[in-house]
């Protein structure tokens, strides 16, 4: 069913590339209707253009809150074109069809961005746009919408084509864009408000996103993917990628589980060494030098080829260290420039600026198929005031500060878990189990087999409690001297008690950590 | 900030309970605009009402579509009450406010459950209800708006509490509501039209869901948490719950695990455990309780206090067997009466009837912080006839079924996974490891422990390449005869070599299963 456009109303903010659009609406005749700034554009640009009171014989009122919101503008649009009640009403009222309609929304989510005048940010909801958008959106059969400027070109091509009209699927995938841009808008003021108001949980929630990229393919490669980004704040990811192929999905995921353990320190130089979505080496210290190298001596098989990331600047030691295997992804807070030009050397090698991350995020997503799990971020390790200290021997302060990295680090392992750790790095993980005890040895053996001498008096923590003794029995068995974990089994004694049997220490926090 | 009510607009499908809210009108003297059907009611039921018609002197027009879009109507809405100059203009059009919108949308989501005819969808698109209800929740700091039923009882006690009146926090309070809700209808507009036009990867995507309840806590106490729901078609989530404690967020993300599992097999008979959001054991058998034991003896310490599903229904002899051990959560495609009482003797287990959920779902998405990764569902297993038999002894095509079953339930556990079975019924499950070899020794681990005798002759099944001839070394020392795994490591030579010198079998699928 082709159509043709009789008259345009145009009103955009973005006034770069209109002209294309212009000449060829004069090609055909086409009546524009326009105001503001959009008008003088068009007059100025040395079209002819009808002023949009002029149109409706009403003169815009209230500073420009009501311009469009008229009957012979929504009839215009919204009349079918085949009923012939609706052409002879229209007649009647000697209402004209609108069969094209260019137009940007009141830029709500730039106005975030630069302000915190409130009256400003909701001045700035429009009201005419998504009205004017959603009208023509609904009425495809007869009418194009036209949201944005990336589609002036397909909207050329399709006039060129049709001599003028318009063909019904480019009307209705134009329809299709109008109604995800209308749902992208109103979800972000949505969760400004909800935002203000303190609201977590919404009646209704919708997560919204642009689409930042497609992917070459999923988590496989017969699966398609894309990766979309929403922030009220800003418009990138904030990774600046400086080196190395695109980033693939598994990339991401990776990378989104590196700096959510990453950022959980802020102060002391961390590296987290991430394999597929689990942590397999993390350490902290004061040298950034030996924050590499204990994270990766955790476990350097796993390390092979995993996603690095650096809560500090990496220079050039850390940089030939770095070369002396194989990473997928090297992220870190800068590169010393001789650090960056040695990494380089790797073509392949991703490298990635995190500098502009947001470390602060607050609620975690979980979906399936038409249902989503909404919940706030894991976003505490424990309270130091409610640590109970079970165990006849107790730690001292040093060992609590090692209790916090490895209860820590725990919360971000898959569950079940275990992290053995020896001076905030982890030397033992183990991860995604479906019962405690084989996390239990799984870390074992990973610390027994990478490096035996440091399980001398390390710490082990799990992210919940015992269900039996046996777990905390492989752990002191291979040189546990200190254990962290919730606590809250009906069997608590009988596990505090085989503690106390091998004068070890145990510490309850009363909080757990499932990440699943 | 109190405001007054002078006139409100009522415009609603569902009218029940409305006549509270017009007594308390009444008796605040608000006068009330309406039209159609809302105002024919509210003249029945004795109050007075003006025709929207009447105030704005402008006939609706093309059967309803143009109606309440007009400058009267909307300038009453959006006019600021604290400018002086909106206030002269207001005078001199002789406009008067609109203070208060009552609006339900056109059941837009509805027509969809019970319609195809495409012309009756979109006349179900509502134009002019979500530009009321947006320019009155623009301007929140003069005007109220209530977009449902829900919201009359918090309108009167206002009402009642500022003697007709109503304060600024209420009013914003409702805004958040609005956009929430214009959101969530564009989402499911825009859904559509996506869906319709088979658009995978839109410019712009929303996901949005209704809450359906709040939940006693997240995956942790310490963490708030909600479900939500958002389904073109249907208002539950299909699991109808008849027994038991109310579901928590981990039993959730644990059935959404053992459900994604148990709709990869239609025919035969089968049971999922899962513990952690991996599985423990899956088993098909053309015996109900087979296929239940079978499952159990996987990983009978990990089954403990699991999540079972079962694609058949439940007997009494499965349900004694249940009930010998403790278990969260039963899921079956329904229950014999006497299978059910016995089982409800358990007053904890959460028992489900999962006939109604809907097994085919397209997309999965992961989301972090202010992104999402968007990917299709992983809905293939192999292709056969892409298979390559690539060891000197082939397997015969009762392997390759069981080739098959072993490839598939790889293909749910979290990567890096190995999966051992034997008969179609899993007897080692090596989850969620950083290095294939772990998993592959966990693998053969847990049917060591459990079923020694099964690993004779058994299959297993690897999600990923082997990089290395050390994993199917470990898997063939403990009797595995047959592996299937994608192919394609630079190392495959030095793996095939492998397998036939120990003479198994080998087959490529050329399909990867990742999983995180």
């Amino acid at each position: 069913m082709k159509r043709k456009i009789y008259n345009a109303l145009i009103s955009v903010s973005d006034k770069s590339e209109l002209t294309n659009v212009l000449r060829i609406l004069k090609k055909y005749k086409i009546h524009i209707i326009s105001s503001g700034g959009t008008f003088n554009y068009i007059k100025k640009s040395g079209f002819k253009c009808q002023e949009i009171s002029d149109f409706t014989e009403f003169n815009e009122m209230l500073d420009g809150r009501v311009k469009t919101l008229h009957p012979k503008i929504h009839s215009g649009i919204l009349f079918n074109r085949s009923k012939r009640h609706h052409l002879i009403q229209m007649k009647k009222k000697k209402f004209k069809p609108i069969d094209l309609i260019i137009v940007n929304f009141y830029p709500f989510q730039e106005t975030l961005k630069n302000n915190k005048d409130q009256r400003k940010i909701i001045e700035n909801i429009d009201i005419g746009g998504p009205t004017l958008v959603r009208a023509a959106a609904k009425n495809f059969k007869d009418v194009v919408v036209i949201t944005g400027k990336n589609d002036y070109l397909s909207l050329i091509k399709e006039l060129k084509k049709n001599k003028g009209k318009t063909n019904i699927n480019f009307r209705e995938k134009m329809a299709s864009k109008a109604f995800g841009l209308t749902s992208y808008y109103d979800s972000i003021v949505s969760e400004w408000f909800n935002t203000k108001l303190g609201i977590k949980f919404p009646e209704k929630k919708t997560i919204s996103g642009k689409k930042l990229e497609k992917l070459r393919y999923g988590e496989n490669p017969h699966q398609e993917s894309a990766i979309y980004i929403n922030d009220l704040k800003k418009d990138s990811l904030g990774l600046n990628k400086i080196n190395g192929k695109e980033l693939s999905y598994n990339n991401y995921n990776d990378i989104f589980a590196a700096l959510d353990i990453l950022f959980s320190e802020k102060k002391i130089p961390t590296t987290v060494i991430v394999k597929h979505a689990n942590p397999c080496g993390v350490a902290s210290n004061k040298s950034t030098l030996l924050s590499f190298k204990n994270s990766q001596a955790s476990d350097p098989i796993s390390a092979f080829g995993g996603i690095v990331a650096c809560n500090f600047k990496i220079n050039l030691k850390v940089a030939s260290e770095i070369n002396r295997t194989f990473f997928e992804v090297i992220m870190a807070k800068g590169f010393d420039n001789n650090a960056l030009k040695l990494m380089k050397k790797k073509k392949n090698m991703r490298i990635i600026d995190i500098s502009k991350m947001n470390e602060n995020y607050k609620t975690k997503i979980k979906l399936f198929d038409n249902s989503f799990l909404l919940q706030e971020n894991d976003s505490i390790v424990f309270d130091r005031k409610k640590l109970k200290f079970v165990t006849k021997i107790k730690p001292t302060q040093k060992e609590i500060k090692e209790i916090e990295f490895a209860f820590r680090i725990c919360k971000f392992v898959k569950s079940n878990a275990i992290v053995i750790t020896k001076d905030q790095s982890t030397i033992g993980i183990g991860a995604g189990q479906q019962n405690r005890l084989d996390s239990c040895k799984i870390a074992a053996q990973k610390a027994k087999k990478f490096q035996p001498s440091k399980l001398l008096n390390s710490v082990a923590a799990s992210d919940a409690f015992f269900p039996f003794a046996d777990g905390i029995k492989t752990l002191i068995n291979c040189g546990v001297k200190t254990i962290v974990q919730p606590g809250g089994s009906i069997r608590d004694k009988e596990v505090i008690k085989a503690a106390n049997n091998a004068k070890i220490k145990m510490v309850f926090t009363g909080t757990r950590h499932f990440n699943h």
